[in-house]
């Protein structure tokens, strides 16, 4: 199968790696503005113009590995208007764009595939779709940012500081110049539509779905919890309640003796409920050039053989609904207000800081009250209570 | 696609349940020897004789859950050499019997294919496969026994003793009335085997792989353990080094902070490693009704649309050798004798009993020292720590 790579970044060239592995995949064009290092025998087939790629022909397949929404979007577009089929671990893309892609695959008699775009090398989305072919799926859920794991792991593990593990996990190439997607948790949002949809059938928007990240944890917080036997995981959830579900994603404290809490350095773990399967759950490395490049490949070969899982992209009537979503919470907090107190059932005080556990709490209420006291410039970081 | 089981115990009628629910596949034949209670409406499609199956040509595919060697080997190659497709969940058979029957399906332009063998629920042999598509394995191991992993448990987080957890687990049914395949390690050992073959293209024997089991494990050395911060689970393993791997089954000892340490109740977590993908786990039921009905008919599924993962039954040259595989073990032992003495890095003796860390043993020469002590009827238990 004759096939072309838009974007040769670390992805684009762990896909490229990986084919040469597979076989029977033979890449004729490269879109980059200029050659990569170390690929030098590649300039030939390198070009800077998608029409050389969405007007060639020969092309079958091209594999979109540009990140971010814009010009990936439109790239996209020409090459599914010109009959090839696409593959992309662009989260971002898949997030914003679903309908609109999948509804122009389908148009022109094309396949858009994307598992590498939750869990990495992780084929995580991949058997979530298997999975629908004879049960429900009831809930999703897991670790599914690296960066984020990785330092929450340190603190946990050495008692690091947030801002110090941040910095190593920089040096390190696991979190952007520019860390604050992965902290914030607009990474994890992005997987949690993109796992949704496919867990539902549904078309959730980024804005449906409530998120707070891990930019205001401090190694108070993580020893507060560890004490109690606590460890902290960024989590994304959605789960299925009559005809609609809950949908969110937020610090979450788990017992020591669970998968989740035992999830080191950069590792993901994502699980997934069914009606009659009950809980599964998926672990390795979510990001990097051969594990996300081997996703991107393995959804090559499903395509060219006939293997890909079916997709229908917002075939069902469930809609996001977080109303009737409550859980307890671990709230840190500077000071006992009016605002604070009728959620708390216990606290302790400790140098004028306040390190409680709340009453049953809506989700959106807490995410809102997060947010409120964020943009105040206030003390404040909460985590859910694992169920 | 017009279907026949054969055997309709609990993962017969798990296949059953997860067929309708599917759709697009007719059972229009069971082989059993009487109807089972609450599917009465079956009666009519129920018969005893294989022939109404094998010489019917409108049956394209068998489901075999007989279980045992015999006579599902003989089932089995009667509808492969009519011409249909065969899926089992029986490891017993794959394991004993693996080269014939795909050698027999190849002949005739079938498939037979094994999903639910190892793992029960878990798609693991499937990713196992599919990661094969362009990556080498470098190693697979895991917890694959839910029996053992229920009593292992059971005896750490509640102290219990072997016995008592044993008899509960066969009054919830994990365990058999003759619970010996489980707690000896022989229905790890057939998993291994079903797994070693597709994870390195070879075909390997039951008796080329030392196996011990935990039915010599006692509470103080659950107590002991836990002591050092270790939680001892029964391990299949199996690694590729040069030409040759590594394969065995044994009590293995891990961290506390380990995803092993963390698998709770009677789960299964199975892991690969692979040269590009890196460490993989898959965690979930590894037994029961739906879970392996349901991989069952995932396996159908994947047959009648033509999406099996491609298996080349005993294709490569590589070879078990426990030659260097070589480890330290933690062994409780009766006395300190010049058989044991020479084993020992440092120990601890209490009331008579001496609890060992040994230094580098190599696995072959421990296995046989353990079996040794076992046929003169001797106190003794051992666990390798995991590295």
């Amino acid at each position: 199968m004759k096939i072309a790579i838009m974007g040769f970044g670390t992805v684009g060239s762990g896909a490229y790696e990986t084919a040469k592995n597979a076989g029977g995949i033979d890449i004729v064009r490269i879109l980059a503005r200029h050659g990569r290092p170390g690929y030098e025998h590649l300039d030939d087939i390198i070009t800077p113009n998608i029409d050389d790629i969405a007007n060639d022909p020969e092309i079958e397949l091209v594999i979109e590995s540009i990140g971010g929404v814009h010009p990936a979007r439109e790239y996209v577009l020409a090459c599914l208007r010109a009959g090839k089929h696409v593959v992309t671990p662009n989260k971002n893309l898949i997030s914003a764009c679903y309908k609109e892609l999948m509804d122009e695959a389908a148009a022109n008699g094309v396949k858009l595939r994307f598992t590498s775009a939750v869990g990495g090398g992780i084929p995580w989305l991949f058997n979530l779709l298997r999975t629908k072919r004879c049960d429900e799926i009831e809930e999703v859920r897991g670790i599914v940012n690296g960066t984020c794991n990785y330092i929450l792991d340190a603190m946990y593990d050495k008692g690091a500081d947030f801002g110090e593990m941040l910095k190593i996990a920089q040096e390190l190439g696991y979190a952007e110049a520019d860390p604050s997607s992965d902290i914030e948790g607009t990474d994890t949002l992005r997987k949690t539509v993109v796992t949704t949809n496919l867990a539902f059938d549904t078309v959730v928007s980024e804005d449906e779905v409530p998120c707070c990240g891990i930019d205001t944890i401090q190694s108070c917080d993580v020893a507060y919890l560890k004490e109690k036997g606590l460890v902290c995981k960024l989590m994304m959830k959605a789960k299925r309640s009559g005809d609609s579900f809950e949908v969110y994603v937020e610090p979450t404290a788990f017992p020591a003796g669970s998968l989740e809490a035992n999830v080191k350095v950069n590792n993901n773990l994502i699980t997934l409920t069914a009606r009659d399967i009950g809980t599964q759950s998926f672990y390795g490395q979510g990001a990097g050039m051969m594990p996300t490049g081997q996703s991107v490949i393995q959804d090559v070969l499903d395509i060219r053989d006939g293997k890909e899982q079916a997709i229908e992209a917002g075939s069902s009537a469930l809609k996001a609904d977080n109303s009737k979503a409550v859980h307890r919470y671990y709230i840190r907090h500077d000071r006992m207000c009016e605002h604070i107190e009728p959620f708390i059932d216990i606290y302790e005080e400790k140098d004028g800081i306040y390190y409680c556990i709340s009453k049953p709490v809506a989700v959106e209420e807490m995410h809102k009250m997060g947010h409120h006291r964020k943009e105040k410039g206030k003390e404040m970081f909460f985590a859910a209570l694992a169920e």
